[in-house]
């Protein structure tokens, strides 16, 4: 899938000191920036998605309008389409890439938005999980541009928790020999296996299990098919393991890892560590979304956040899909998503 | 600690067919039983757990108090005192060990209280997490034999999300190659520390580790200690990968984890898989006690289950421990615990 373009960033100073030199973002865009620029949308990727997983959420009639808006989806560093480990050279390569934080993955699609597009606001910034932490980045470093946020199944900053979860599907990672500390030169299967089993669990709720909800999903947007399982261990290997067989590199999940392992707004220059005042100077009309039964981005966390953001509001996604009610997957919670991006687009 | 006897079990033949020769099972007891055999209980071990840890609920003054009970803590087949696979010579060694039912659990547990103690009643059967699956077990195996049972965050049927749960534990500990597919020579340390790493993330809550309550667990009755990590990489290091190099054997580890992932009472011989039908032939008053916010035991599933059985009852352990409210590390849920146990024997 080379449908995409890819923007030439030059040398990136990181924000832990290592220059990515001769460093790309890959993105894609959908629409027409309209004459004063007004129109525009960032839609950033998630943790192993690439730009057509967020496609879901884009289309006729849907709140990411390509006849309204001009949307565009930046990959984030590490995904394996802009600089990552798996497509990088030495001496950055494979497990020698260097820690890309949220402030990083901000800092190179500010620059594809200004310089590249000469766009000066954003009608809206929005995204899922690790895309919703690089919406909350947006909000945080550029206040002035961003008039509205639709952070959805992601915060501000990741919980302890959370960072805990992500320290299983590391060793997951890790672990196995074929690994080779990340200097690989044969695909690591046994790692990307023990991460889809790890993230299995943690995916979805105990009710969807309880429920049994695999066994007939209902259309998928985002991968234009019906998804039924028919029993759990075929949901565990074609569903999970079959995502992360196909395309993901290990290196690249574990850049994206730290990124996500280490989300702070509180860590953007000027803040000085303080997460609150950062929340505090979010300038954007802004519908935080967390889905009630997430196992790792509990609406609590959202609830927390939200008392400090000056034009913040919650929405709990209902149901029982947990974090993937954000995937594009969940045909009731697409449309439940999609409208509350339409009310605060209209708004 | 050699501190306990040990009963020989002669051949058992398991539920799934293998016959276990000349087999084991290590148990300890607490108190005296008295002439009419009418005060003795069982309280088998959780997973990766060995009687010593069981030991926070007895003692003088507390609900189990060897002044009063005769307390029979039988060591689970697989978990490296009683025949494991690491302590049974072939062909039954190693990964060759045969699967183990929580039926057969509690049938080798009922010959050691009937055979070599001649009791034919039990005042209580409890125990916690995978120890509340076996007390489960043995009010449907035998429903005219206990009194009374207060199985506490467990169940009486492994839910598939704590199915698959269960199997990133499992890919933890059997993908790095020092597994050796069960067949190693030298502990497999990858797979503990990785498992380790998995489990941090189910075992406590979410709000358990927003609060940082690892910084000040308090003391723990069970470890003899007071509990206190002045960092998350501290608790994860310490307390977690700790736990699983302490004694643990992977393929015990493994065993277990089967018995655990396919547990259900329906299992049991003449209920032919029919999971409701042996909840209600229950018939000692059972007190179910799942922790609010347990992330693999859910409130809910026990409150479904509860529903079946004829004198059952669900009280929910309140707090932010999650899972390990149960595991006598926690000062106030022990004592929560404690009441609602001495409540039921007062009964």
């Amino acid at each position: 899938m080379n449908d995409y373009e890819v923007f030439d960033l030059g040398d990136v100073i990181l924000q832990h000191g290592a220059t990515l030199r001769d460093a790309k973002l890959a993105y894609k865009t959908y629409g027409t920036l309209n004459e004063e620029k007004s129109n525009a949308i960032v839609y950033p990727t998630w943790y192993s998605g690439f730009h057509w997983d967020n496609e879901w959420l884009i289309g006729e009639g849907m709140s990411l309008d390509p006849a309204k808006y001009f949307i565009i989806v930046p990959n984030m560093l590490g995904n394996g389409l802009s600089s990552s480990p798996s497509n990088t050279p030495p001496p950055h390569d494979q497990a020698n890439f260097p820690n890309v934080t949220f402030y990083d993955q901000v800092e190179t699609q500010h620059k594809l938005v200004t310089e590249h597009f000469g766009i000066e606001t954003l009608a809206l910034v929005t995204g899922w999980s690790m895309g919703a932490g690089q919406t909350y980045q947006w909000t945080v470093s550029y206040p002035d541009m961003v008039q509205r946020a639709a952070p959805f199944c992601g915060s501000s900053k990741t919980s302890e928790h959370n960072f805990v979860f992500l320290e299983g599907v590391k060793a997951a990672l890790t672990s196995p020999e074929s690994f080779k500390d990340g200097f690989y030169d044969e695909k690591p299967v046994e790692s990307l296996r023990a991460a889809a089993r790890v993230y299995a669990g943690w995916g979805f709720s105990q009710a969807f299990y309880w429920d049994r909800l695999y066994t007939e999903m209902g259309h998928s947007r985002r991968l234009g098919m019906n998804l039924a399982f028919p029993t759990l261990e075929d949901f565990l290997v074609d569903y999970w393991e079959g995502h992360f067989l196909d395309r993901r590199d290990v290196n690249d999940l574990l850049a994206m890892l730290w990124t996500w392992q280490h989300g702070d707004v509180g860590a953007t220059p000027g803040f000085d560590g303080d997460h609150i005042k950062a929340l505090q100077s979010i300038k954007a009309k802004l519908i935080a979304m967390p889905a009630k039964k997430d196992l790792y981005f509990p609406p609590e966390d959202e609830e927390y956040a939200s008392q400090y953001i000056p034009n913040g509001e919650v929405r709990v996604i209902p149901g029982v899909w947990g974090h993937f009610a954000g995937s594009g997957d969940s045909p009731v919670d697409l449309q439940w998503i999609d409208g509350v991006v339409k009310e605060l687009l209209a708004s």
